[in-house]
């Protein structure tokens, strides 16, 4: 699809879905050099005439259906609960799909979404924005590299007050950013989880859960999220043999700190009394790419469309996030006990 | 045993280990006016070299035997695994005893001493030393008051790079400090932990630990220790209906945070847009009582002794404490599951 | 000008000026609910472009001159050098003025301005942003209510990495903010100033200077600016003889802490040892108004012309300040001690 | 005096005046492996007794003239105003010195002192020891290796609540800090001063201050001094060509930050639109030598008295920083303006 010469054709882009998150979309995709913003789409009125300002020449229309005519390509931005029909009409009428997390609701209809999507010669790819963030990049990097040495764990937290949702727990809500973010590090899918998961407000709301994951190589992930906090906390912590890191999103500027810190085991011999050494050298704060992600995320959608180059987030990364969280909340109902997680596919199935 | 007048009696203290912690309480304890720190014990002679200048007027011995005809009670500060048999042999003699935590590495072992010191008339204490602090005072009046509204829990974030132990887990290490403030900022003990306990560095040494534990009041508290972070963290997230608090013992004085934050579920009707509400006031923080807490543990000894006054930290919270570590250990090796907590003392073991 | 009835009447605004604060400008005026975002102005045509998205229903043009028809007021936010003749030029087609700081670049000029303002009966107000921020209303009230006792003095320093303008020395950049909340702050205005500014970068630029404001009522006020540090920083200190208060305006939320603290002057007695005493009560981080500031001054803006209701600043606050600016300058040049501030305007001239 | 083979001979301290620092002296000379702690006096007899711990084998008389047969050298920890006495006695007895800073209260006293000592082959030295700590160590390489390119200038906040004396003011207390530390960092010392001291608290107490220096190589070094500040602050920003530094003092132990960050002029032509570029890469927090600088300046007096190896703060550096306070005094009571150092001794009175 991609044209002669140097400059990338310019598609269609459509939007369905102005709450929360929409908006963002549409202004980058307004102010994106690959997309047209073509449409957006709201049942509400007051959130369509919101969106005249920002995207002043698209069409505004009510449904998905009213702009399919006028589109190459979908941005699914509406709740949970309805993205697998509406990803299915739009792939039904050959649209490309990208789709806010999560995927869907229920681990086989994201399965089959992706199934669909193959079947068709579409691309369905799914919105873990923060894959995308510079920090990401460059703690992929530091790990694949090796300045972290071998790893070890990771740890996450991704607390704040709110903002509650009446469909969906905490973890569909903010785990799927963490479990998104440690497939994408540690390039694996995890084959294990232990979960306890918390109505905390009321009995019929999960809104704080623990999680641990773990990966095939051995290495262990801990989620904590919480819509109950007083404070917001978003820190990720990589521990290696040589290094560790730190990721604190709420940081304006320094986001991520490299730290030359660790523990050696040195004790073969039982009765020494030392047995373990410990180093600490300087600490770097490397200069991220502040670029935003949101913006990279509808390129990348692009080029998956015109070059074929495979998306940090594809429909299939998506489908395994949502087993994932699926098998939270089985280990969760049954105990908090380590549960084996059945992917709804088996091979290839490992994130890029 | 106490003198008629306004003056306390002066008692004789001996204190057995001069490790890591010792040389605090020896610190403590010679500036202190209820006790006269009248021995000190180390099979180390340059432990007990060193000792000298804090301690000049106190005999100096080899081992706990030496000391017992020189002292009215006994501080055991020495490695977790010698505990058992150095509290035995000071109760034997006779003596008031306060041991380092965990009180025991053997759940029956533990109970089996608070049963030893109650059937001789002895006072045996755990220094739980946080529970001393004024961070911890402050926050169970906080509880009590009514002033954080009901609790719907806790988390606790306690991590730092070592000190690696080699016969100790991260558990007995550190979460013995959130067991212990947990069960005395809530009065109760739990009923059941759901643990995943990792070994980072090497096979043998459990480093890192998450854990959470139900009480019968129905919160939760979590704990999250490491012996292998870049960064040391002292976090307790406080949950209440009304208000929520942090404490952040890292920070050198604004220890404590009362927000006046929170949520309100108000969605009795399934169709409305909006079920919860959130309120964000003022934050305040408290002046907090920064006396050391290790001075205020050893007054508290001494007035147990003398009159009679309960500890916050007795023989049977340090077996409960124990009986919870114990838990956390089969959980994890169970696959992570909730396991229900075996108290050894079944009635009226609850914690004041 | 006020119509009847609670509604107020919608006037037309036209912003001159697209730059660095003009899309602010433009953004809050389309919000707004009393103004009509009627006419924007730039001679750079691609800055005109792009505030098509933002305001797609405003006039286009070049110039001031071609929007007049079009408006009943103008916001003038070109450069400082610019200010004397378009706000000339929009008074003198009887268009009330909002000019942003400093009003103008000589004292003389802003004078006359007033004047010229006053004789044709239109609103002329400056753009001091801060003093419509919710931490400077409040502060204001924590003198005004006698919460801070008497205040001893006040400590501001805003420094950050640029940026650098070739014709504004970094006083007319950022210690026109400072000197503005001061003024407001006191109810007052400086009667002398002892100032050192540096030129650090280049010999041609004034990027760091240090300024000791001293008011009729005694106060002193001290500043720092800079263009040239590694890191960003907006505190101002309120030193009160009950309390303390801290103002980070870099803090995403709490931005304000009082401090119930402070030191007593108790000897009399010149031999006696302790002479001042010392208080540390609790802190308080009041919740603070969070509407963004600028759009409170279009709002006051709009007051100020329909109901004649005053400006916090005015036209004559705008004056003030500039006079006060070019004081620093004479006493940095004269070799740093204090220089009178010959106001041009000896009464009533006192900012409310 | 340097005995033969690699042990260094070990001298008798003494140490008069046992106030605030005293103890700090001596626990550290009570710990050094090159001074044995002889003799400690204090008039106080309470403050005596308190002493017997730390120091059991040392005399305690109650003035200087009973230990000074007892001793080789002596350290002067008594109040400001009592120094140039006592100094002169020690040193008329053949002791060497350490004075606790300031070394006097007037100038021409100092330079009279470090002429005694001079004429009778004895070292004065002063402890200004902020000079010893790793901070200031690598912050003087860092300058002196060229990683901050040339040096633009300096900025010192040090302010806290109280604690005010009776017979000095803020500068003396506080600002001798940042004036010992800004000469050594420059290795020069400034030739003028532009100061404005105020009295907040009370007429009699100078307890607020800010003063620029200059010095010979056109850098400036800006100070804030405060006994009257809700929080307690210690930052020192260090501006260069290629680098800036923060030094944080406050900060447990990531204390010194360096940025790879600044601004270049580029605007030769005075029409170019850009004439600043901005430079923002990493930072790095470097590992810093974490050894009581009280400890190192004990060892460097020895160093002096035994070998000649010149010490950071010898008696001419105290007394550069006398007549430096002394000027601040002049310029602030001349109104603000630059006062010129005449320095006690011009050549070749430049510190290190």
């Amino acid at each position: 699809m991609r044209v002669r010469g140097t400059m990338p054709v310019v598609l269609r882009l459509g939007i369905v879905g102005l709450g929360y998150w929409g908006p963002n979309l549409v202004r980058n995709a307004a102010g994106s050099s690959v997309w047209k913003l073509a449409a957006v789409a709201d049942a509400d009125p007051a959130r369509l005439a919101k969106a005249e300002t920002a995207a002043p020449f698209a069409l505004r229309v009510s449904s998905l259906a009213e702009m399919l005519d006028a589109v190459d390509a979908v941005v699914v931005a509406t709740p949970p609960e309805t993205h697998e029909s509406l990803v299915r009409e739009a792939l039904a009428a050959g649209k490309h799909v990208l789709v806010e997390k999560p995927l869907a609701t229920q681990a086989g209809a994201a399965w089959d979404l992706v199934a669909d999507a193959e079947r068709r010669g579409l691309i369905l790819a799914v919105d873990h924005t923060f894959v995308y963030t510079g920090a990401v990049e460059y703690l992929r990097e530091a790990i694949a590299s090796g300045a972290l040495g071998s790893l070890y764990g990771l740890d996450s937290v991704r607390v704040n007050l709110g903002l509650y949702q009446r469909h969906a727990s905490v973890c569909a809500d903010l785990a799927t950013h963490d479990i998104a973010i440690f497939n994408h590090l540690l390039g694996e899918r995890p084959e294990a989880v232990s979960a306890v998961s918390l109505r905390m407000l009321t009995d019929s709301l999960r809104d704080v859960a623990y999680a641990t994951l773990r990966y095939p190589s051995g290495i262990h992930a801990h989620l904590h999220v919480s819509w109950l906090s007083p404070v917001k906390i978003r820190r990720m912590t990589l521990t290696g043999s040589k290094r560790m890191a730190l990721w604190d999103d709420v940081e304006p500027s320094e986001k991520v700190r490299i730290y030359d810190k660790g523990a050696d085991f040195t004790g073969t011999d039982a009765r020494s009394a030392s047995f373990v050494s410990y180093r600490a050298g300087d600490t770097h704060l490397p200069a991220i790419d502040s670029r935003e992600a949101l913006s990279k995320v509808l390129t990348a959608f692009h080029a998956a469309i015109t070059d074929g180059t495979p998306m940090r987030s594809s429909g299939e990364d998506g489908a395994i996030v949502v087993d994932v969280l699926d098998a939270i909340e089985r280990s969760s109902d049954a105990g908090g006990a380590f549960v084996q997680i059945d992917y709804g596919r088996s091979l290839p199935g490992v994130p890029r």
